[in-house]
């Protein structure tokens, strides 16, 4: 069954986004998390914390590794996290006697936050690459319909004239911010998350800093202290996707009204009714607005999750877990949707 | 892929709720929107809008019918809604000369609506359920451990001594008033909505209100005047629901504080670590409080949702389907929860 | 200053209420602490608890205090709540022999609970006032337009038509299931605080269930079990102050769409531009919209703090102090708002 | 009456910033207004677009200016926001023949943004002092108990030990990203918001950006093109908001839980209660939890008000004045009560 619209058997035409979701499936998590254990391994075995056998045997079992997922299931109900099963199953697999030089050192929340931000780093590559694409659908439709006269409007009440070129800006300007804000966002957010047991990497001693550092390097990920209980940069990732979805819904709202009034768009495509076939839906608008909406609610969880307690706190955490992967799969559908709708204005503002 | 913890591979295993899941599976779904249509046909023959034989032959080739998700989908993209595809497919079974006859003055919101109706009553009989069978287990819990002295703590520090049956009456009471108020709720929320395009039910002329009777008859819902526009029944379900989150997370809360503080509270199972495998993790507790601040969250959306424009809000309506089935799903899983939290109370108070 | 648009100096006269304002202002809310305290005296007093000379002695008193609101501020500072520098206050001005019998077996959250109920008891009749002044104006909207027709529009596109009688409809009628359920809410919800430190009145011994009865007695409240950590009928209240809130902005909404295609209704009034002196804005239903985006808000965080740890928790309950004020003046606002808005209506539908 | 516990007569000892409030107060808003209008009279004098005469004699009665406030009020009412109201005040103050000149070419929105603008700069110069401060308090904690060992704990268990040291850094180091994350915030949100009756300062003509930019420098913020519609900046700053409350928040909700445990830490200070003088109450760490958890829920709404359609939007607009100035007293709060916190740990960790 799916709870969520976003991979509903029906309601993920509308409203997912396949490219992303398939960036976020059970295989790229999983292969996230054993990317950290085969990288922290020979990390340790650069640093002689593990032998170098350890890390080539390890590397070379996880690289066949086939999760019992059912027993995955089991481990998480009972242990709130799904790492401490699937490292049962990695160190399983490893067998003597390399299985205890696994994950040596290092706590779930080190495996869960890496193997996150292993993902994230593509998905932002998109959506920066998707932002680009639709400033420069804007600056088609700039270029095609710009000069037009169009009805100011404020206060939902008829204003001066102003020109389509007006309305395109305020829609192509934020979007503009959003991927400069994205660029000063990513290296603070995509780093490494590693800890230990209660943030002091008590096991590896001396050597703690510079096996996190090569292990950072290994993932291509920036070096950072940890931060298990200071979840800022994921609240503020949480706000850049509601800054994107929140402008993409002030264009979706623009077309929607435009498209009421009648006089000052027109539309391709759109949607039918099932008792009125003559009606055209302005539905990618409409759900622009969803999407905005439905980001700007989703942020408030993300940011209550940020009373994070001790070093690490089970149900903020969790709180993160239950929302993040809806405010991406939100912003890509609004990206998607977006670009659709651009690509289905025949006409804009007052061209006689 | 799954966006949602609810029915993620593995993170389902704490989050998710499979009997909850199973009542509102796909197969579930497209059950309940065929019930509507296959009733609609038998009220509508009732009342002679369509001929007896029409009706029959739309029940018999209902009852058999697999749709193709694969259309429906792209339906559900191009339309807003899933409805038009679906009765597109279905008259297609049903074939001439009935296949007119099929969802004859009805709109897409009608089917949608109803069926969430028709899903709702199983579910909100299985809460009931629930909540009685954990108005049971905190009788048990302070018929066991009532008597014990526990110290009260207000603004986190302790206070005079109370006894564990205060604290279990603080967390049973609210449960029996959510009771009452789901008595209350159910006969206004479980409802047939039945309106036509445009709320008028102008293709039924003077038949209109008997066959909307007729049709929640059938269907065992309360008749109601079209409310497609009018969302404080689905609103006011979510914030029922939210409520009891809301008190079993003031439950997780507590438990999760005294077994922090440690000597007034035993609990059995809870969570390994997988670094400090001596640990006991309140796991249960902490995903209590999760459940709570999310639905808290969520319901925000569902009231956003209230300002649903003129006779049909795509946006509006759309953020209802994009959070509701999450919010069910959170509170099937902190019921379920809940109860087997209570289960693993050892012992509760100080009994020396 | 004012940091809240609903008390602001020029603000205010947008969003305040002054008839709830009075209701709700700091004499408002000093006088019902003053009523706990004296209902309280001459409850013990009837029980025994105190000697009715303690009681007479501190309604005379108490029916003439002036509170040195600096020294309550700095109490409020310093104690996270005002109750103990204002026991203190009082106990001073009551004197000797009688102090010590003023609030007995009280504790500063029956003060503030209780003096809450007792004035959310006017406000809310106020409320079923408005609303049931609010459905004369639809009803009377509906006698004078009703028949005339209206372009029914469903997913921001014209539909087939409608009747001005059916949009009234949707707007009337879940104003009336408000009604309703302020009925359902009122008894349970308009009930005496009264649980001593840590909710066990451990002060009154056998005499408390007595004392509490007959202080709810005196003070027109029902009487109840004490509600410190349980905040399930605050929180029901926010969710229906959000409703009243949603479907008013729903209206709002509808009629600032109207007011942009501009051909279905004539508004007298609405307001000026500093530049543009000829144009009209439909101001009041855009802030009916704003004042159902903004409960929606609200209302997640009274429902966060159902979270309310313990015998009680500062955090949670500040919380609500922080939030429940400007729902109410959100729902008051609205109302006003609305009448004001009806009495505006020059013309609906299409009456050529 | 105060709606509002920040201005609240007593509440605002606990809650309130009188720093603050008197930088946001209504003297401090009517005076950036007529800041914004005397310096848009001098520059676009200096544009040849006025004559010189009217920027002196504006500059000179608007420096006497004292307004009307209830006249203010009424306007507000009227039209939804001050300005108009205000400039017909000003208008008559400055008399002929200059009055004309006076908000020559300006529409409401830019008196209103770029005063918030004004005010908001030494608001934010105060929270980065007030930033710097508190780390300082927090180093100077760290040096005076940072050895001492402390139980790490995890999912409300005990763990390994850590040192107050590492609690400390999980407290410090996200106040210092905020602060980077300020300085980076600050260029694009402290700008000049100008743009006219629609955006497009139509009466300026070919003059339009020259005297921007010199209206800009005059006001000592940074030229943009108007963003009347592009709520991105402010929704931007709102997220700053909350991350520091956040952040804050979990330093609140920490030291709560050492009370609670209470033997790791020492709080000096506190609140006593009305029934139980011996209790020591946590109250400022429990604010801190409140502020955080209050700012997470208005950061929704700020977000919403993102969908902020056409050329103006008064619902949307209206929602950020209802919202911002508590975002920023909460901040205010959260970082006078962390100081004051702070200097009252007596100890921290385990000392024996």
């Amino acid at each position: 069954m799916a709870v969520s619209a976003f991979d509903h058997p029906y309601l993920s035409g509308l409203l997912g986004d396949d490219e992303i979701a398939s960036m976020l499936g059970i295989e790229a998590e999983i292969g996230a998390m054993l990317a950290f254990e085969t990288a922290l391994a020979r990390a340790e075995a650069k640093h002689r914390v593990v032998p170098a056998e350890a890390a080539t045997a390890i590397g070379a079992k996880l690289a066949n590794f086939k999760p019992d997922i059912g027993r995955l299931r089991d481990g998480t109900a009972r242990d709130g996290v799904v790492v401490p099963e699937l490292v049962r199953q990695l160190r399983l697999a490893v067998g003597e006697p390399y299985a205890k030089h696994l994950h040596f050192g290092a706590t779930s929340q080190d495996v869960i936050d890496t193997a996150k931000m292993l993902l994230l780093a593509p998905v932002l590559a998109n959506f920066d690459l998707r932002l680009s694409q639709t400033d420069a659908l804007f600056a088609d439709l700039d270029s095609r319909f710009g000069g037009n006269p169009l009805t100011g409007r404020t206060r939902m009440q008829a204003a001066i004239p102003i020109t389509a070129s007006d309305r395109i800006e305020s829609w192509l300007t934020p979007l503009l911010h959003h991927r400069t804000r994205l660029e000063t966002l990513k290296p603070s957010l995509l780093v490494i998350q590693f800890g230990g047991a209660a943030g002091t990497l008590e096991q590896l001693g001396g050597k703690a800093k510079l096996v996190r550092r090569t292990l950072a390097e290994e993932l291509g990920l920036g070096d950072a202290q940890q931060w298990h209980s200071q979840r800022d940069r994921i609240a503020d990732l949480a706000s850049w996707l509601s800054l994107v979805t929140g402008s993409l819904g002030k264009f979706g709202q623009d077309i929607a009204l435009m498209a009421e009034v009648g006089d000052e768009i027109s539309l391709r495509g759109g949607g039918g009714s099932s008792t009125m076939p003559h009606k055209q839906n302005p539905v990618a608008a409409e759900i622009l607005v969803t999407l905005a909406r439905f980001n700007a609610v989703q942020l408030s969880g993300m940011h209550q999750a940020l009373v994070h307690e001790q070093e690490r706190s089970g149900s903020a955490w969790t709180l993160e877990w239950l929302i993040l992967p809806q405010m991406i799969l939100a912003t890509a559908a609004a990206l998607r949707i977006a670009g659709e709708l651009l690509g289905n204005i025949q006409s804009l503002g007052d061209s006689a």
